[in-house]
């Protein structure tokens, strides 16, 4: 930690700083310049309240060195983190594709779909049951009998599935039925939730809030790798700006940047990132040209009967041909999609 | 609704759009201009899945016409909405004061702060019992035993209190303690935790998530109104955009859209809209300027000792002369500050 | 300027950053600490060519510790920058308001507007010759007729007045006519433009770009006050952010923020920072509140027939309201307008 | 143009805007619902001043039909524009590498560039000669001094050669040494500069503006096209968000939309879109992934002693790497790097 004093700071304000944070354990260096005084503080960064120092009297502003993540970062665990689902190998030469409707909303509509996606190449499948839903009105999802669903569908097409849990108190149920719990955009920082499906130990992919900061979404990371839940997957699904004509815009920059600061497999999600089909294609090959270690994507086998997300979702034969695209990309920039 | 097709629809197109329609239980309305087919469709729109007819060939958007909100809408209640908590009335012609600390930390410190900010003319008594960190590391509040203290503070002082909850399955235990239930910017869309408090039937404060347009925020009043729990306030803190030198972008003019949109009373939190005390007092003024209801206002007795948010915490003698200052202000703008 | 060095940086690249640093002419101190070598460069950070050190190898980030800006910096002078246009002083007790509508439409119109403004208190009169507009199609302005008619209204009223320039080429011819040049919004990079209305020593109102930082924004007026013309104002006039039911977020914390980096006076503009008459009022007052130096306002005497920007626009009637509610307010807050 | 109707309106107000609408050329739909009326004007949308309709009273909001851009939609022109920069074909099959410089700082540094450039398989040399640069103190450009070295070398190389012009007056200059003239993001609102090249008939590269929607980008593409200069390249290069690792956020969305909203060829621009050269070659491989038709991508010999934009300059050697990558890539999505 850096604290920079102001430019007109005394030697009492000076002397405060040092004192105080030399009780709290840092050792101490000092640099006078010619405009500004800079007093280092040597110690963990990550251990400190940062406003008690900054609030002091003739503190101009803190600098943070160190990162605030620890166990999510690449400096603590240099190589890549690679977890099997199954057959599946995540984070490795291979990506993985997930796929499946937004919503479960029938016993047949998601086995459908899971026999149609797998057809088309996709490694596992993807469905919700529990729905966050903008309106209270809108429907909400089928709940636990949608998890039935999705589990019938993994029985009859051995894909495993991956579904979103909201609530910390159902964290037991839907890892009783799913493979793959997903934290989802507006609840990255719930962090009873967090909490919750770390100690679960189930798998986890965990999606960028939509004005998360790469640093905050790893700390939301590093809540459940701090219950020993190491199984941890990143998904990129598109931020909140002022450009409107897409539903998000889609942070290709955060997939290479988060890979860099972080040992965790990074998923893309161009069914949110875009909001629109017609520019999933084009945001999936991106995707796999800038490094993803796997997609989710969303298809339904009649976008337009669907309960929810239609206007995103691929219809099965135009996703065959997006993974046939996928799987040359992937070539290209020595990767592979099995 | 209405729904605008593509240049270059054809007749097949339209009239397939026109068929869902009428199965959906719209009436039509249809007009052929020179360059665009558009097709009005009557009937709620609320009631509508979007998607199923934007999703449809030959559809270039939908665009609604009804507000998504409805119960949260001036339309539904022309007149602003007006509740008790204790002796203090909310909502009308004088506004409400809440103050206190970000954490309570001891027992001692939330007393001495409930005496300060009372003497200096807050009404009700602001304090986190549990917190939401972005580190998994940092203090994460006292819990219950934050509770307990904070009800002591009220039975000494007088005071309400208001107190943030995080989790579904701790909404009674914090209803059981608190006057006014607080959920934090984060916790916007967690629906689970709205419904939870609907049912509650407690005095809500809902902050708005700080990359939440107007229209969700109100979506999320919606929520807990739907449970026929009408005694909620908003609250506006700042949106994240692009300036960082402010923690937030205190949005001010979303207190006089919310105030038109809605009948619902608009709090303004200063701290957190600006992340800095130096400019706290300003923002708080502009507030009670712009019309905002009344305020909640981080204050600590010694900022530089504060566990969480002290760069952003008043002392007790700035803030009694902010309430001496504000009052001023809602004079002049025809309101009464207590 | 601080150096920290990545944790695996070694000894070698920590010696070519010194020497590099050396070279520049800076002093050095060194600091090794348990996880990072801290690097301070002591001497003037403006002068360094910040990428040639942040570019070296094993560096991993820059902290400049000195503001970009110099000249336009409280640290340069502490005292207010105050001067006079005609006999009104700008950046004093007295707040300055400047109203007119946002296109000079014919001679009629705009001497008729600047009676009533001035009638309803207002002491300096905009409106638009050269337009700045986002199609090619739409009205662009009268050009060097609107400037004369201006010239009119400013001759028949007495009221000083302000125009925007859009040109370097244009600026003597401008300045021949305006009391004070406009820089808008988009031009605020315009650092063709900013030179030139340096060079001209007429009074500028420099407002801020829809997404500049205020550090960036007090830059591009460093660039005025590098010619040695210091009768510059700031305007905030909104930022772009998510948010689209206003036309624009206003920024109210920017005008707190600006008056402590900077001794220029601020001036606030309610019009376009909410892009609607109905929110101006409570953002006119919000600003008085908060500490502005002066308005701009857009006033029309028919909106509903204005050739552009009617819809923020305030009817005369209502704007004569508006300054005898902004008096209060500046009364409450111990400024006052004349 | 659809004009919704407040749900109070009176018979009054509708038949106001309607009479307005008629006096307007425009011919009426009305539509009564139960909820709203809307009344639909038919005619040609751009030609209207949309605040005069909207601004009447009963009025809740407009929405229009039509897109605001004309010459460069896709309805207007079906098919790609293509042309050709001497024997380069810019907009076809073939991909177009743009390479070089931030800033010309020599004779020899060009010449230098140029070639290791050219062997590694660019087609157009880039360099700044006039720099808009943050700081009135920073290094400003070679001015004319830099033109004559890029002229030098073309004419060693055979490359021709793309430079930004900042002000109308100096079109004619820098079109007389430059075979593209390059609007920088700074400047896409410049609508003098615009004229002014558009005047030119040179080929323009138009930047988009960092906080630009995409459809204000394409109507000041309508700006150059107005002139009957059809040379014009759309060039995405990332937009200003609240993320700030990288030092833009890459709006990879926007390379399809640009490419279906309009017929003009799409350039990225991964050095300033990330703003560090470890995420250029990630970014520049998603571009191509995407369906970009060309690639700016900044080169320096030495960038840790580059007078700009050092931290996201790649080495000849690695800019050589990721031109045989991206070629990769290319071939993936079926098209070709020459």
């Amino acid at each position: 930690m850096i604290v920079i004093m102001k430019a007109d700071a005394t030697m009492k304000q000076k002397s405060a700083v040092i004192a105080r944070a030399e009780s709290l354990g840092f050792k101490i260096h000092l640099s006078d310049g010619k405009e500004r005084t800079i007093i280092g503080l040597i110690g963990d960064d990550r251990d400190l309240y940062k406003d008690q120092i900054e609030r002091m009297p003739g503190v101009e502003r803190l600098v943070p060195v160190l990162k605030p993540f620890k166990v999510a970062s690449r400096e603590f665990q240099p190589d890549d983190t690679t977890f099997k689902i199954g057959d599946i190998e995540i984070g490795g030469k291979e990506l993985v594709i997930m796929a499946g409707p937004c919503s479960v909303e029938s016993r047949s509509q998601i086995i459908e779909t899971a026999w149609a996606v797998k057809e088309a190449g996709a490694h596992i499948l993807r469905g919700g049951a529990f729905k966050p839903r903008s309106s209270p009105y809108a429907f909400q999802g089928l709940g636990e009998e949608g998890l039935k669903y999705m589990a019938e569908a993994r029985e009859e097409t051995g894909l495993p599935i991956i579904t979103e849990v909201m609530e910390p108190a159902l964290v037991p149920l839907v890892a009783e039925y799913s493979d793959i719990l997903q934290i989802g955009a507006r609840n990255m920082q719930n962090y009873a939730l967090l909490h919750a499906v770390g100690k679960s130990q189930a798998p986890v992919l965990l999606k960028r809030g939509m004005s998360s900061l790469i640093e905050e979404w790893l700390m939301c990371a590093e809540y459940i790798l701090s219950h020993g839940n190491t199984r941890v997957m990143l998904c990129e699904r598109g931020i909140r700006t002022f450009e409107t004509y897409t539903r998000n815009t889609f942070d290709i920059n955060a997939i290479a940047v988060a890979k860099q600061l972080s040992h965790l497999p990074v998923i893309a999600d161009p069914s949110h990132a875009t909001g629109r089909w017609e520019y999933v294609a084009p945001a999936a090959k991106a995707s796999v040209a800038a490094g993803a270690d796997g997609l989710i994507i969303e298809v339904h086998p009649r976008p337009d009967e669907a309960m929810s997300d239609g206007l995103q979702s691929l219809k099965p034969e135009k996703f065959a041909q997006l993974v046939v695209d996928m799987r040359r990309v992937a070539e290209a920039v020595d990767r592979e999609i099995p």
